[in-house]
């Protein structure tokens, strides 16, 4: 009855879960309705960046040459010969000590080749001279075109996550609709004969069902959709049907529960049914040391633990790199820092431990109760700390690696000067 | 013609803002779309977490009385009376070496006061009885009722931003609505002759609009909707109709360019009218000295530079956390950490310089070409090193300030066991 399997690193799970995930393709999305999509296609540049020399301030664009010997003994007079604003373009070309007057965001005008700035000049009372105090060199106060990037030039690759600045820049190009990776959609199913929906009422034994809602949210969190399935009763041929249905309607299956060797955890057995390859069964970690990833032909039934901090650790460690690499994500793993931990943690590790956590910046503690069936840390937590198997324990100053896992909530204060 | 303004510190101009952010009050939202509001009232918990003696694995609940010198010389036998799943309860009454067969999440039953690991049992071929070989203490291998949470307790502060452990609280207590706060609406309204929409050819003289998409992006990060003005010209008095029509529509509005002393620059003008206390118009930071803000009675005006890095970091700095604080959140500021720089950066700083930069967990560097016209950078970066004012330079090594600004996106690597 009992089954022995073998535990594998984190890292060895990981890897095989990366190795079998396949890409969804892309679609073309509004530039507006692109923030947190990945970029399907290298972002490549138009046109020069600025397109023309520009006025980085307000003031009068000269020729460099002629402020040649300038200082405050020997003021030199420009003669005003136009006056542009950002968007238009002067017609002249400055001749001996002329000047345009330009407005910041301005082409400068042929045969300009610095820009005096505004506080730099001493204008006259009717604005048609002014007088420098000193020298300027050539392309001083200049924005040269293509000093930020150049016509061709690969900006963003692909695989990138579109975010404000990449919006900035697919604007600046005149990408007004966006290739971007398609989207899985997810299926959640919570297996589990205590769970009742968040609208029933409590009673002996039951719990409500709080995996679903955390990994819809854990979804949402990467942009990602989801369908919710139900299991009409704790049989084995009914959940086979909720599960051949969830894989006809989606990209992949997340489920809860049902992994462990319990008389009702109906999971091995399912994925023997639908001939699915079981990557793992059984990690060197806690929580979710049950976590088990299996699949057919590309599409993955995530079998995650029932309990809510295995359940949330298992998904952000295993389906998240495989729902990213599906939409062709460059970066894949959760972001990760050194913290110094800030309280002693003596239990001993045989497995690698994840410890959801409170990160400040500098510091690391366990953001509360800390089992695998706790509900409360995941919420007061914003990072997990990460304790390599094989030690006995870590005190209070000892630096760990730390997972950050919402840190961009942020900070209660400022701070800075 | 040239107003002098005095410059000042950062935190003192956030201060000035955060000071006259009023909350906008709260609403109802579904769970399912609660992910990323913030709650407008402390979480309660309605029940003990969990709420009922639990087993936490799958096994058999004993008296722990009745294992006292259990050995391996010494094996006691157990006799299984009752055989329950998780959501079932046993009617019975543990008697002297009784046993009831559980499954993990399920009540234990009356009388028992830990519970055999599976593991932990040699069980008979019919199961009927099974054998332990040693002593089990109380309350060993129980998860206690109320020990994560107790009814009543206020688990999660009003003003924290929901994340996927707040909805499966959420969800274990009951809650299919949230009451959340109101997210403002932002009118955005960038000024500039030169700009051009994204769909329009490049003209000479132009460039297309990117800080509009782009602040309408840095809006979506947070969650928060906006309406977008358009200008009809550069006349001072169609500026001003723009503006009351935003003030009319939206909660705040934003505006980029017009906020130095050029002479197309109608903002100062423009607050002026509508008689609007300007808080500040020139801030001790690069890029964005000339950073305004102006507020009539709690409706914000928030003037950004119209250069794409100065405007991205005037957002993050001053508009995120005075949306947030309208919003009733607790934590008002960017995320922040140290990290050693990874590269010299010589340019001195009279003021506080806000740098785009890649962070890796331990190094920061620049994201590239540093002007504050530069686009590129705010796209490659994820973060802003923090250089305080009236230094010379920073030097490979130096540890510096970091604002994490998009580490979300995380690491092409994984590089943990």
């Amino acid at each position: 009855m009992l089954e022995a399997r073998t535990p594998i690193p984190v890292s060895e799970a990981v890897a095989r879960v990366i190795e079998k995930a396949l890409p969804l393709g892309s679609e073309t999305v509004l530039l507006a309705e692109s923030y947190g999509r990945i970029l399907a296609a290298p972002l490549v540049a138009t046109h020069d960046v600025p397109p023309f020399n520009r006025a980085p301030y307000d003031g009068f664009a000269i020729r460099s040459q002629d402020s040649a010997g300038a200082s405050n003994e020997n003021r030199i007079t420009f003669t005003v010969v136009d006056h542009i604003g950002a968007g238009e373009v002067s017609h002249k070309t400055l001749g001996e000590r002329e000047a345009v007057r330009i407005m910041t965001g301005a082409s400068v005008p042929s045969g300009a080749n610095a820009v005096v700035m505004l506080e730099q000049a001493i204008s006259s009372e009717a604005e048609a001279t002014f007088m420098i105090r000193k020298p300027f060199a050539e392309q001083e106060n200049l924005s040269l075109r293509g000093e930020d990037m150049r016509e061709g030039e690969f900006v963003i690759p692909a695989g990138s996550f579109i975010n404000p600045g990449t919006a900035a820049l697919l604007a600046t190009f005149g990408y007004g609709e966006v290739e971007v990776a398609k989207r899985p959609v997810v299926g959640v199913l919570a297996t589990g004969t205590e769970l009742l929906e968040v609208h029933e009422a409590l009673t002996p034994g039951k719990i409500r069902n709080s995996n679903g809602p955390m990994i819809s949210t854990q979804l949402a969190r990467m942009g990602v959709p989801c369908k919710m399935y139900k299991m009409a009763s704790d049989n084995l041929e009914e959940c086979l049907v909720a599960v051949r249905k969830a894989m006809e309607e989606t990209d992949c299956l997340i489920t809860t529960g049902g992994v462990s060797v319990g008389d009702f955890d109906y999971l091995p057995a399912i994925y023997e049914r639908i001939q699915a390859e079981v990557l793992f069964n059984k990690v060197a970690m806690r929580p979710g040391s049950v976590t088990t990833v299996a699949h057919v032909d590309g599409y993955f039934l995530f079998g995650l633990s029932g309990n809510p901090s295995a359940c949330y650790t298992g998904f952000e460690l295993f389906v998240r790199p495989a729902l990213l690499k599906k939409m062709g994500a460059q970066k894949l793993y959760l972001p990760r820092t050194k913290a110094v931990l800030a309280g002693d943690f003596t239990k001993a590790n045989p497995f690698t431990r994840f410890v959801r956590a409170v990160y400040d910046g500098t510091h690391v503690r366990p953001a509360g109760f800390n089992k695998s069936n706790a509900v409360s840390s995941i919420a007061r937590g914003d990072s997990l700390i990460v304790l390599p198997g094989g030690t006995r324990g870590f005190k209070a100053g000892d630096v760990v690696d730390v997972l950050l896992l919402g840190v961009d909530e942020g900070l209660s204060g400022w701070a800075l000067s």
